[in-house]
């Protein structure tokens, strides 16, 4: 049976453009002379759809589109797979259905439902979704096919937790199945794909058959999707896969009598490297890809930054240049009293390297005149207040620029600077996207590196290296370094990662720090900080997720609370 | 049987404080020979506690003061009914339960979780809790206790459609109860009062037996709780209520013989008023609730606004002033060039009238400096770009005072201008909280409205009159009125109104405007200008939200997505 998968990116509500997206990969799929093609988990609407399910016009134009692409299929002999919002038709419940439907010689044959319905994190599926509550099998062929819309086969994933009473592959079992397909959007997170490759393993043999798995690709807002589809065998050994943060379609043949995949496809071609450096190439990748679709899918071509000298807008600077050429890339020096005159001329070494455009715009006549006018009568202003003021008048002249040429501005904060409040609401915060807002400053460094290694191996352009190696500062008041507010970012990240992302209390990080001879001293402070800067990042700008647990839309905490660490 | 009611304030993850709360509350219900005292649902931990739920430090905090509450109705003869985040015994499922505990005599006699998790809008309990597949009934001195946590008791509402199969006050009417029990946390929304107490009303006929409900109080974040429980009888008929946005304490006789209430309260004297002039009282109160709690719960006692002589940010000072007090409140005028003379004149009187401080910090000299910065060899800033350079000059003025002095500034923007971007990005969309983003303009003017005409009979002092009639302007470029770039917001606001509370489609507004003779010539526009705009709506400050459909957490959209309307 040849079975074909296509590796869409899907734009959400764009009913048309992803009506195109499937109907040219089934002409494809149908030349390769595919028994079926599979396309990822509601990719007619785009996911995640969020609060678009919740307007009648999504079914209307879903049911519009779903009818145009079962018209393709008649007289063809290749089915289609297709993943779609769909009206729950029972009186209670919730009023959708997050479906895979089955077309075939212009008739949908066959429809299953989602069972388990993620609502954690950035996943809002109960809110939208009526769960189903029962599995059935597509008999193809005479093979037994198994449908999964993606959480369905990860219900025994250990990080997972068993938060899930059901499994619908415990269903399928019992039922037995030949092939089973998993219709996928699943998010990246930096280190997820073994997991993901290996869940799916484990369900293929716990079924004892093949199993192909479809994911989307592209960004939607903060969510990366890596695609990365793959084919496993009955064994559970993962056989084939397709690109990881590109499009993708493969055909992949499974011999029946012989329990073996033959695929036109094979793995991406790897350069020899680390695990460490192939985790690393797929971060960058994935966040060039999340600032390219965050443009292209709200039509801007052009960003600009705030190029300071320090290493959080050079990377950005570089990240940006590849997502969308460095023509397209304005980088703004904005130097004031407390500057130091290396700052500049890294910015632009910077700059000129990588043939960004570039621009400087002192701010400090308009910061003097502003102090002057402020101080008048009124003795002086306090320090906190003198700082955030110079964030924000350069924030002004980002988004001056941006009303100017309709170009976005990326924000280049960190995710330690967010977590910890070190960050001017208004200031260094402006901004349209946040492509580092869930990277610890260790890991800019790390990536960095990364970068410069690369990019010496095959002549590219390299990050200046003192930018690299200079001490971290904000330059808003004389001789200022990070580590006059913050405790060193080693231990402040490590604080911060077991906090936010393994939920640890404070007794237990100072358990583990003090287990790996680290000084805790730091810890109560770093918590509290996290604590009461809630508010800077409830108006914070979307910041592509690439850990387990972003700020953003997946980690939701009242500002107004009793603060307890 | 005598029951206590105890309207409580909690703040969200304050165990120790709302442990007080609880305490108070059951000494009281003890000296008032109460056999049992109510309490809100979850208000041991504050309503929503939103992600702390998945803090482990949570359950720990919960279980000790779970164990204090016990220990306190040692040797008592009153029952405490308390609402707690439990954790769930189960090894599959949501690791949390949303529940009310029975403690008597030392001892947890009785316990009940919550069957149906609301998630839609504003909550997500999915998220979190764990339903409960069943009920039981607490036998009290030979009564049948049915115990509903909030939404239990809502699943016949219309509003709400059939969203759930189950039905718990189905399972209660089988078992046949003697007394039914609500424990709430139910949102405050303009005009959903009445619909609250006939859902509870039905449910007391349905169940032949009386009921009594209890609702927190107070606000979080953005949610306001109005408070107003009250008991129905087996009739269905509502006899007794506590106080509106107010704390409030209550002891109910219920007499099993008479079938009957004897309350010691009675109604909260109302004022002769209208229905329409009771519910803008209520959103007053429920305003005003909203801004004193905001700062209370953040630990802030001073807040500060732009006051530019336009009717928003008149509304949001006297709100503002009633709730933390005039002399907490600053009003900055930050006049331009564009600025009318009399725009000064009104925000003058009104901050005199109403014994605001006031500051006068004008822009002019620094815009002008910066628009000749700016304009350097390079020709002319584009006009959007000079607008919103002067409300972000403004933005800047209000976070240094705030920086300076350690107040917050209230957010003066309103509905209207949030659905379609009327508004600058960290401009005059700078702030901690913003009152009155969940109100169109024509409901500011409304609510103004009420305000004088309450004002004229008690003597207190009015909004000038002369802000109430002007025409609307941002006053960024010279004779600029609202309505050079809007519909006359009596048009705007009722398609924003049945777009976005509605969900009407685009054809359904224009049949609606077509049946009430209105012009549909601004929808096409005023619905594109809604969608273009949530990337601004995603930095906005969390609005109060009185509305059915507010701006903020109840509201989740793609930025990026293709435009359809």
């Amino acid at each position: 049976m040849r079975i074909a998968i296509a590796q869409l990116n899907p734009t959400v509500g764009s009913l048309d453009r992803n009506f195109e997206l499937v109907k040219k990969a089934y002409e494809r799929a149908c030349d390769s002379q595919a028994r079926l093609l599979l396309t990822p988990e509601l990719c007619l609407n785009g996911y995640p759809p969020h609060d678009l399910v919740e307007r009648p016009e999504t079914f209307t134009r879903t049911e519009a589109a779903l009818e145009k692409l079962a018209a393709l299929t008649s007289g063809k002999s290749c089915a289609l797979v297709v993943g779609a919002i769909l009206k729950n038709p029972k009186e209670t419940g919730k009023k959708a259905l997050n479906s895979a439907v089955v077309f075939e010689k212009g008739k949908q044959v066959f429809t299953q439902s989602k069972s388990l319905l993620p609502t954690y994190d950035i996943f809002d599926e109960s809110r939208y979704f009526e769960p189903s509550k029962e599995v059935s099998v597509w008999n193809c062929d005479g093979k037994k096919i198994a449908l999964g819309i993606c959480e369905d086969f990860w219900a025994e994933d250990e990080e997972l937790g068993r938060i899930y009473a059901r499994d619908p592959v415990d269903d399928f079992q019992k039922m037995g199945v030949d092939l089973a397909l998993s219709v996928s959007s699943s998010p990246y997170e930096k280190g997820k794909r073994a997991r993901r490759e290996m869940v799916h393993g484990q369900v293929a043999k716990k079924l004892k058959a093949p199993l192909a798995y479809v994911n989307q690709w592209g960004a939607n807002d903060e969510i990366l999707f890596d695609g990365a589809s793959f084919v496993v065998g009955a064994d559970g050994k993962l056989t084939h896969r397709l690109p990881v943060f590109a499009e993708g379609f493969g055909v992949f043949e499974y011999d029946f009598a012989a329990k073996a995949w033959k695929g036109e496809t094979q793995f991406q071609a790897q350069e020899k490297e680390t695990d460490a450096d192939a985790e690393w190439r797929d971060l960058k990748n994935g966040l060039v890809v999340g600032i390219r679709d965050y443009f292209r899918k709200t039509g801007f071509s052009r960003a600009l930054l705030g190029l300071s000298g320090g290493v959080d807008s050079a990377l950005i600077a570089v990240l940006a240049a590849e997502a969308l050429g460095p023509e397209n890339v304005l980088a703004v020096a904005m130097p004031s009293q407390y500057s130091a005159s290396i700052s500049l001329e890294d910015a632009e070494t910077l700059a000129r390297d990588f043939r960004l455009r570039f621009e400087v715009r002192p701010i400090k006549f308009l910061f003097s005149q502003a102090l002057r006018e402020w101080s008048e009568g009124r003795g002086k202003l306090a320090d906190l207040a003198q700082e955030n003021m110079q964030s924000r008048l350069r924030g002004n002249i980002l988004m001056t620029l941006s009303n100017h040429y309709g170009a976005l501005v990326l924000t280049t904060g960190n995710k330690s600077e967010l977590a910890t409040g070190y960050c001017t609401l208004y200031g260094d915060m402006c901004g349209a996207l946040a492509p580092i807002g869930d990277l610890y400053k260790t890991q800019v460094y790390g990536l960095c590196d990364y970068l410069n290694r690369t990019a010496k191996r095959t002549g590219q352009p390299l990050i200046p290296e003192r930018i690299l190696t200079r001490a971290p500062s904000a330059e808003l008041r004389p001789n200022q370094t990070d580590q006059d507010s913050l405790p060193p970012y080693e231990f402040l990240d490590l604080t911060l990662q077991l906090y936010l992302e393994k939920r640890l209390p404070q007794a237990e990080i100072e358990s583990e720090f003090k287990r790996l001879g680290k000084p805790t001293d730091g810890i109560k402070k770093t918590l509290r900080l996290v604590e009461i800067n809630e508010y800077k990042r409830r108006q914070a700008p979307p910041v592509l997720k690439v850990s387990q647990k972003a700020f953003g839309m997946g980690r939701r905490m009242p500002v107004a609370k009793e603060i307890e660490t």
